[in-house]
């Protein structure tokens, strides 16, 4: 004891005060990773068991991402009892399940033991079944069925993203009963808002909040207090409706019921923000050709097959625009101005279309853009389509005429433009819109088939015009 | 009296049980808000007024969008009293202010003092400031210098968001002291998850979360409960510094200081949920080219204009790409194909760019990317385009061959392929660093500039090789 005490005063001599983990932009000093680098190199636990308690457990996940490999394993290893396994769920997935295969299921049960229930099932569920039963196996028989329990229930399911740990009491209780209960007490969980009110079977009654609680005395009867109103969410609601509800109703947590309306979990807003970000990260990136599950710490090999797959579909759609451009051989041949054109007049289409697509995807996202208001929203893009297209038209015939002096090409560009703005428009609202319909995402499909319109409608139009106009064949 | 309860009751025949407000899917029912809209056209006051407080605030937030511009007015002010003016808050900014701007100043005042103040700052900051002064006008002294004082943060800043009702105790109370505190105090805040110590002087001691409040016996002093490693919040953070907090270290509130590290008010995680979806919002219409204050109510003529600045940019870039072409007028007369299949090295080599720009975009966003991984991500997404690069060469090549049938076509259009998705992958991942470093959002400026460089190079690629290699000029 005397000697690991020692060991930890030398090792904060070799770690002078001022070496603090961020810099005052809030990113990690180089300096900070090097110094946990080379405490790992030389096996200096105790050192690392002091930075590791004293950290957040968000701050220990940064650091796990900024140091090597097989540094990461090791420094779970080292710091043992001392590492709060909750901070594996602050990594990239591809990292966490890396740290979880290497380490062993021993090591990873007793971890697990001291995480609440939803965030233990955030950990295991980047397992595949085998390795997960591997460690539930060695968890104490309750605690293994309530992980079962939750694990059976549907990916971006709210029976993942609950705790089964919260309170519950009866509601023939006043406001004394239930503090004094809350006192004695041992294990409540971590962190609580409200208490839930249950009848004899379970079933759910209401929620009170725990200010309410603190503003009323102590024979003020429960019945007083409970919200009756307060939303509840059903096991298998999508998170991403979950995530909805708590964005209206500004919930900090909402019970969970099973079908028969027995309260079973406890769903709390940090994890609500974590799936807020999620699907603001999934929009976004479906809407750049991007997977969802891409991560920073994925391998070249990884990403360029994830990757590869849209690009794909992508090679296609722009095959299929130039057999447009193919059609018109002839004309291309007569006139090569219309070749150096044309892509002006689809990329100035297809980004006019991305705008009204991202507005589009957004919307139906939120859901503020539903039966109710569709017809409404597609007569407005269909106007600023044709308000931007005449614009367009006018600027592009003159700078096209300035250009190459051929008379009559302004007028056909600026014909062109419209067109293609106009379905741009069109096809920017109505393929989300449909999509969204048939239950398909938009945010993941609509880009390719949008700018496959106006690639085609594009190079159609301006080379279709083009041949009337100047009797091209 | 008994006449009112009487139209009530005339109201509720009118309105069968059955007719809710939304349908299964959670979308609002047609029929309601024509059976509200009838109501608003017979001056059913006494109706209006059941329906509006029997609704949670975010939905009459929601039946407002769904009403005609001049019904929403009335509803207003045929509900009186029991309208809450929060419900104003969950409505578009352009609704909010139209309906503000048609309501007496009185009516806006009188709500505005049923508001918690961050409530009721974000209400009035999209008034301009002499409407902001004419309602101020009509509060009493102190409310009237607590909401101007907000006001005066900068936009975004912790200091608009926070709302200035909260609980502080002395450091040396105990439990007990803490709870008939709270029993005995009148108009505490309407929502709070914990209490706040300061010392003498009003500077931040540190918080008690109530489940810590609630788990203790009286007797136990506060100093053993108070988190003093509590993050706090300075008032002219910016609100996007202030959601990554939330987000990171899972809190439902944090402190507010101020230079001087006095308390002066409490961000909620409603508040930062909110934030949360504004940034995932601007960011997401910020790439698709949509500026961020674009809402679906907004009309024709605004959208359109705004719309069209960043599509005279893309213009301008297109007409650039254009020119590149324009120098291989003579190539492109002699071989029609180069026409028709340079718009596909260009197309390929912008959406491989918008998938490393969509990826650096997000990770600079959530600050996942910073200079401790920025070589690491460069290099594997210069590595990634190598591998798609060459990828798509062999496929377009062998495709390009297959159509034109000309021998070394396949050749030229492959290693322009390539040439293009690693310029594609540096620009994708370099413009938004360098746009981040020099605090320029990444997200609303990369696109131009990444689709410039894979049209340029495209275009520059393939017609230079062909030119080369078939020795055209």
């Amino acid at each position: 004891m005397a000697d690991e005490l020692d060991a930890v005063v030398r090792a904060d001599q070799t770690m002078p005060d001022h070496l603090s983990m961020r810099d005052e932009d809030g990113e990690i000093r180089a300096d900070f990773v090097a110094a946990i680098s080379r405490a790992i190199a030389e096996e200096n636990a105790p050192f690392l068991r002091e930075i590791v308690s004293d950290l957040h457990e968000a701050d220990v996940g940064d650091l796990i991402e900024a140091l090597d490999s097989d540094e990461r394993v090791r420094l779970v290893e080292l710091t043992g009892a001392d590492f709060h396994f909750s901070a594996l769920n602050e990594v990239d997935e591809t990292v966490r399940e890396e740290i979880l295969e290497e380490l062993e299921p021993e090591a990873v049960a007793e971890g697990v033991r001291e995480l609440d229930s939803d965030d233990a099932v955030e950990l295991l569920q980047v397992l595949d079944e085998d390795e997960q039963d591997e460690i539930l196996g060695k968890l104490p028989q309750s605690e293994r069925d309530a992980l079962e329990r939750s694990l059976d229930y549907p990916e971006n399911s709210a029976g993942r993203r609950m705790q089964t740990e919260f309170i519950v009491v009866p509601r023939d209780w006043n406001v004394g009963q239930a503090i004094d209960f809350m006192r004695e007490t041992p294990d409540l969980p971590d962190r609580f808002y409200e208490i839930y009110v249950v009848d004899g079977i379970n079933r759910w009654q209401g929620a009170i909040a725990l200010d309410a609680l603190l503003r009323s005395h102590r024979d003020v009867p429960l019945a007083d207090l409970i919200d009756e109103d307060r939303r509840k969410v059903s096991v298998l609601d999508d998170q991403e409706e979950v995530a909805r509800l708590f964005g209206k109703y500004n919930l900090v947590a909402a019970p969970v019921v099973d079908t028969d309306d027995r309260l079973v979990g406890v769903i709390t807003i940090d994890d609500v923000v974590d799936v807020i970000e999620e699907e603001a990260d999934e929009d976004l990136k479906a809407l750049g050709g991007v997977s969802s599950g891409e991560e920073l710490s994925d391998r070249v090999w990884t990403i360029a097959r994830s990757r590869f797959n849209w690009l794909l579909v992508n090679l296609a759609t722009a095959f299929l625009a130039s057999s447009v451009l193919g059609l018109f051989e002839g004309a291309l041949e007569q006139m090569v101005a219309l070749a150096v054109l044309a892509p002006i007049v689809a990329s100035q289409g297809g980004n006019a279309a991305t705008q009204t697509m991202t507005v589009a995807v957004r919307a139906l996202a939120t859901r503020e853009l539903g039966s109710s208001n569709a017809y409404r929203v597609v007569m407005r893009e269909l106007l600023v389509g044709l308000v931007n297209g005449i614009g367009f038209a006018i600027i592009t015939g003159l700078a096209a005429y300035a250009w190459f002096r051929v008379p009559g090409l302004g007028v056909v560009i600026g014909l062109a433009m419209v067109t293609n703005l106009v379905a741009g428009a069109l096809g920017g609202i109505l393929i989300p819109i449909a999509l969204d319909r048939f239950r398909v995402d938009p945010a993941v499909a609509s880009g390719t088939f949008v700018t496959t319109v106006t690639d085609v409608v594009g190079f159609f139009a301006f080379l279709g015009i083009a041949t009337l106009w100047f009797g091209l064949k």
